[in-house]
């Protein structure tokens, strides 16, 4: 049986010159090597308590729905502002030049509430640490933080101290 | 037990006055509300021979990638312009001002394969048709395109003539 590292193409200079991008598209077109990824995904959360899955858009509703389907639990989608059609709360985050914002419907958590973050790759980490800081905000918990990916070189874990964070495939670089 | 049309929350003048706005997240944010979705989309694929699922971004890859699991099938994203990293084929499609365009991996589908399309709306069909358009560029051959909403009033099944479009919730109007 193939291992999910093997599923994933490299793609060298995209976007931009010097990085190398971790294809996730390439995982998800075999059968297989999809229901590996969330399979692997899924295992950091036997046993643990928890109520909601949250996602952030897009690639985080790729792994996200799944999981929250074969757990029977809830799923938020974290989405870029001004494409939820509800009230609100949002949160910034830098980019390389400038900044962002992403948001959560306020009756997406309920105070109280163990929340799962899901992404497909952790890079500088800054958009999860806004979505964490959401779910915080409605007065969820964030219980635990999974990505298939996750690029060692960057430290996005840094900006994640004080939550549990799971990967499935490491890359030492950027 | 409720049935999948109540947990659908609408919301009148989203994005724009005259628009009801029929807001999927809220069937998502109920764990029952999921299930059930997934369920009722599974349904019209019963006795279908197929092999990969397409789903358009982003809310496309909610319901596509939970019935690409359960069924054991790939997954092909169709994100829009520039997003995908390897070499794509492109469409376009017009919107209410001006064109859009959506792109797929040129090895996504091989010739030959059956495909099926999942989007959570069907509203004038523009972009679903696109991605039919594509899917067939490549060889392919769509069996299937399930909606778990359609928008009776923009009559998006005309542009899909020719097409097995499915859908479990209709609504009349736009």
């Amino acid at each position: 049986m193939k291992k999910i590292e093997e599923y994933v193409k490299s793609i060298p200079d995209f976007p931009e010159k010097g990085i190398i991008f971790r294809d996730v598209t390439s995982v998800l077109q075999d059968a297989d090597g999809l229901h590996l990824a969330i399979d692997e995904m899924q295992k950091f959360l036997e046993g643990v308590d928890f109520d909601v899955i949250a996602g952030t858009e897009s690639r985080g509703f790729i792994f996200g729905v799944p999981i929250a389907y074969n757990l029977h639990k809830a799923f938020v989608p974290v989405r870029k502002k001004g494409k939820l059609p509800r009230e609100t709360v949002s949160a910034e985050y830098e980019l390389e030049y400038g900044k962002a914002e992403i948001e959560m419907h306020k009756d997406a958590i309920q105070p109280g509430q163990k929340v799962v973050l899901v992404d497909d790759l952790i890079a500088t980490g800054g958009t999860i640490e806004a979505a964490a800081r959401l779910v915080e905000e409605l007065g969820g918990e964030v219980v635990k933080i999974i990505f298939l990916m996750e690029l060692e070189g960057l430290k996005g874990r840094e900006k994640l101290k004080g939550y549990d964070v799971e990967s499935v495939i490491h890359y030492e670089g950027k």
